[in-house]
């Protein structure tokens, strides 16, 4: 017996490619459509329309393949309501679920569409029909509940972690319309659409010049710019120019681990008072011994901050970010020692915090760091910008491949990467466009 | 002043992504489109048509649009003639000569479309309109010349190298139709659709055994299997089991280097008469000596043919390659010792060579080379299946970045993966579907 | 003025490196030395003995040269006691102190030289004079205490986490005597000597076997099998073979994170139940509900061992453990989903957790995974011997630099290497060697 | 039966770490040894002296362990005569033939100790009793032979290639004396020794630094700078840079392959003639019909030199190599596209144009590029002082292991690096240290 089912997509559905892969799902999982309507965008401004019928010789392909054309914009034509399930405990999650992208969602409650907030991946997808006043207080969804709206439905994400018992979770996906990117009107430069591979062949410098450019653009429009940095930004050298850049303004959030906080400290310290000279090459030894005191003289003062204050810490990228009042989280992992007293241990209360930073940014450049830039894209919706920089390229294949609107990889080396974007950006300050002056 | 050309697509051009990539590449240039009719294939196995206004500020925009639009099979609207022009000398193209892709291509000659022969990417495309009997005899084109049909125009692609003056040179693109792979309208498997980058979170062994049952299909349908290999098949301990497929009739073409087969022969000719033992991983050094002794005495015998009828050589790849009679390439390069006298060390020669090998094949299996795999790969129509495997993902993506219609690309190790292919392809024989008794 | 010291080494200090490192160390900081002695062991079995006085321009470069000096085995002549202060607070270390190797250690304490328990790199050595009869208790020192020797002085390391006010520290070098690996008297085969790179060029399948043989070996002898892995393991179809060895007996502790086990988890709750098959590579996209939803009823279940009491969970990696009573340590990390209830979310938690598992370890296999297999390197002494496997050279020379006595590192597909491994350990069992009847 | 022989060794044979190599190999291969004599150098200006005897269970391994010991410059006592044998026939060696290092070497003829002139490993050694007043002559040997000192012997190396019927060809080890590089009497900075791996967490910046100082240093000595390039230099955007070093006198020899030129030329035709610009990212193919054109272009005008004449190539790379008179050897490749009419085809005459370029090198300064990096490393005595820079941590490792004296790698972007490193260099120019006003 064939099972189908009738879906619509909208939009520029050809240039962003969900037609070549809804119709690609279909062959692949083995089932056959049938094209009822397509009412193509005449210009490039124009969106276009399809309507098709999907079948299967079985429910569970049918469902597969409806699966795959949901997760690329495609609704049931007709769609009912969301069907929502209550959690039936804690941090659990009913039978079949609907599982987030990472694209703008809405889901249709009660005859309406209402966009879904806090749009991230993975997640749990409630509905709160009458939301208290303080609906939200604490929860995920504080951020935009406002008490004006108290009386109108609303949806967010939540993440596992987080559910609790009697939330109204949706389950299927019926009822819910995913809005995957748009390939952008004109040609984004450096900034590849959806781009999940990363050119080699590309220009070094020319690529760098136009990070640096967005980058100034961002914040010229009054963005959001957040860095995730790995410890090798230090190692590398490179630790001078990404302060520079924390000076002028042009970092509003950091997220980074222990490693790199404690590296680019112990650079502070024993840069000046012990008269090692990292440019001389000449240490050979690893001086841990240095990292661990490091860590030691900052839990004695107290913290980073403290240790600022009392001039134990006179420069690098910390020392900058106590003085710009940066938004800061360094997250925990099992390869630290100490831990400095700042680092947050708690593997969920990191993510937690991070999902703070992550929501915020317009715009986040990822430093050689896989562990601390992958919990940063698991929290970043498809629309946020996204720069990508290691030496390694499955790294950056791995970070590219979540479906960004705009993103762009490269596969350098952080230790000069980082000085000529601080040059390319910071020399546009001198030509009086700078935010340094703020 | 704008200027705009009207062009036609035709075929499963939304599946194959050929939609998508003309849209986007008007707008990536900074042109505009105006979608006159778009017949969309209502089921999957119905073609698409679309005819569409191109336009842009000047001409220079307008030319390179069209150029990528051609690229992928749009063709200009009543198409004229293809535009011939005689080479003003020996290896040299007249201005704007037309340079081929590696997918199917078609002129219009005469009013007549005629299929181009021996595709290959980056050649000049040759026109010869009343070939003479002996067309093509010891040109590129001989293999499908036959007397009856010398009266009839024929087309076919040049390197730069083998163009001589007076060749008729297709020139811009009008009167060209190129036709880009469309998607298997079944699931590929392992073998992924115009794949420019590689999974590795693909299971290892599962995709190793699909791509043993597609040589193992591609030998049961009569077709040609080309291996190219490096010395690291040799060095990572797999030269039994890629000699127990050339054993089993599983290889038709083999193209190596120097390096690769000097490596194989020293294990043959060490491993029994000095006691050698690779297995034991006990030989501290590089044992340059015996490398360099192996291509003496390769020289003395008068080749690796005579060495093996002389009995100096008794197990390996080429030994078996001698005895199976397989086709075999050893193209020489600047890292060479010797070489071997069986080396072609003019890069010209060794690249034509090859290119027959290539034009021959119906799967090609690349085996850790960078070097032998692009000279391959350059030869290759894109409709030709192929599988590259390598330790380092920078490689493999360049490799499959030709828009291949199948490719299997894998990051992995040699040395575990040819003995694996050897047992899933081998261990079919012994249930009498085998080819070796044949 | 010119600062000078005398220093001894004894031991097989010239085909250690000791000697060549430390001649080195003294002229690359720009020292001079003048050797006093030098008996050299006549025999490969006879240790040499060496007395030199190590001079510098000023205390500073001198400091540094014993230092480097210290790390390689060198002692003061006629050393005094450990120089012991009091901990200022808690975390806190005093000026000076000294940051133990990963190699055996002895401090001389009133007049006698006593071993340093529990070995690691980066910590504090806390000296007790008479330690309680209950000595240790809760404390890194546990594991050795008894009754009997509770009036013998002790020394132990101890993270700069776990150190107390009070704790005695010694600090500077004098009276502390470090003892680098020497090379084995008999060639290692795989098992390279402090090697800290790693050669592709190694016949995969050989090095593979003498993996085995070592890890029947280790087992024969009664030793502790530690096994680190990554979700890359279940990515590339390696969970069954890694399960075999388990099943086996082969493995005595695992240490990986919430992301191995959730995959591992997941594969078993719908290889069978829902008929999801990884072996056909069907699956189109990422199934990160099914990821979210094998979460979210092991949280239901109350746990993994829940969940296999249960029935939910009926094979894998997991289940093999669960049933073999295998010490497992699942730690967390920020990009984790979920998490399990039994992943540990806490780093310092966790990571006491993983050093216990390390130093109760006489092999440790790391399989695909740099954050795991560095938390457990920075616990292992030299001694213990290491398997390092990756498929990024970078990650497998980063684990391997620490200057194991013996290691073996391989730059292969873990997708590979695990079911050759298990064929290879598991095909010595069927001829009556094995471990599985014990 | 025992067997044994007496070896000695002497110079900086522990820090060089030649002894520690030579234990290590008696003990790996399962020899004994049995020291007779140890003078230790006292200072680190003073030589050490070892007698050892060495003994083995049978002659096979006693050859085995001597052959090791030989290339760590052991000698044996009382040594006589090198054994030479008539190479029975053209590019055929006798058996038994010696297989040079690439360190250092002298052969004991006639009683004499004589100096072997162009070293070069894996060659082998040719003696000339009584070479002729023309000797060598279109030989190898030729660059030092001069009529005066006709009638003394002489030693060279000669590649299997080279080897003619008759030459006198060195067999044995006995008569043979290595000496392997000993590490700096101070600390060589960026500089290591013996390097075989590559350190990437090095700061960048410093590193670029102290390469430019040894650049600029080996310039004022009036040293050869050769410069191997890759076409991944051009692709990267770092064309001008290098061409500003060859514009600025910094580069003596230029050895790469026809990609590379032909990209280079193709950014000078294209970049000024086409309007098409590189720094704006904007051309979304890969442009080969400009790389065939230029092909064309260059044939028409008869090579590079005549189209700088014609005023084709104003720019670039090889317009300043002809400009400055450049030692330029363009190898040809199987991948090559055309190739220019400067493009040496033949690998066995490429490779000797690239051994002369080779012999001449103060410093080898080797860019992204494996193959041609490889063809002038082997060509390399290891007293040559190599840079090596290369995104793939696995190139760096195998261009450095060669046991160079003094060499550094870099794992950065050639795209950054090129630029970082030409700024470096010239910046001293403008203080007026440079060689642009020679």
């Amino acid at each position: 017996m064939t099972h189908s089912r009738t879906v619509e997509l909208e939009g520029h559905i050809i240039d962003s490619g969900a037609m070549q892969r809804c119709f690609g799902a279909v062959m692949d999982l083995g089932g056959s459509f049938d094209v009822e309507q397509f009412d193509v965008g005449k210009h490039e401004t124009e969106e276009s329309y399809c309507r098709l019928t999907v079948s299967a010789d079985d429910a569970e392909t049918l469902r597969a393949i409806l699966h795959e054309l949901h997760q690329n914009g495609a609704v049931l034509e007709s769609p009912s309501d969301v069907e929502l399930v209550a959690a039936p405990e804690d941090k659990v999650v009913p039978p079949n679920f609907y599982s987030t992208t990472n694209h703008p969602t809405e889901v249709l409650y009660d005859g309406e569409w209402i966009d879904v907030e806090r749009i991230e991946m993975d997640c749990a997808l409630v509905v709160e029909p009458e939301p208290a006043a303080d609906a939200g207080e604490g929860s995920r969804a504080e951020a935009s509940a406002d008490a004006g709206s108290a009386a109108a439905p609303r949806a967010y994400t939540k993440t596992l972690n987080a559910v609790t018992e009697g939330d109204l979770i949706a389950t299927d996906q019926s009822g819910i319309r995913v809005n995957p990117p748009e390939r952008p009107r004109s040609g984004g430069g450096a900034f590849g659409f959806m781009q999940g591979g990363v050119s080699a062949e590309r220009p070094s410098e020319s690529t760098i010049r136009q990070v640096a450019e967005e980058l100034r653009a961002v914040k010229e429009d009054g963005g959001n710019v957040m860095v995730v940095a790995g410890p090798a930004v230090i190692h590398s050298g490179a630790g001078d120019a990404l302060a520079d850049l924390v000076a002028a303004g042009y970092v509003d959030a950091l997220s980074a681990g222990n490693g790199f906080a404690t590296h680019d400290l112990e650079r502070s310290i024993y840069g000046t008072s012990l008269g090692m000279n990292v440019e001389t090459l000449e240490h050979p030894r690893k001086g841990h011994k240095h990292h661990i005191w490091t860590i030691s003289e900052i839990i004695r003062a107290g913290g980073i901050e403290a240790a600022v204050e009392e001039g134990i810490v006179t420069e690098g990228v910390m020392y900058q970010c106590v003085e710009r009042d940066v938004d800061t989280v360094l997250a925990g992992s099992i390869r630290d020692d100490g831990p400095l007293p700042d680092t947050i241990t708690d593997a969920v209360e990191a993510q937690n915090a991070i999902r703070e930073q992550a929501h915020d940014a317009d715009i986040v450049i990822m430093l050689a760091t896989l562990l601390h830039s992958v919990a940063v894209g698991n929290c970043l919706p498809s629309t946020t910008k996204t720069v990508c920089v290691d030496i390694n390229p499955a790294t950056v294949t791995q970070l590219l491949d979540r479906g960004s609107a705009q993103a762009v990889g490269m596969v350098t080396d952080i230790g000069t990467f980082v000085p000529t974007l601080a040059e390319f950006v910071l020399e546009g300050d001198d030509e009086g466009r700078g935010v340094r002056g703020e």
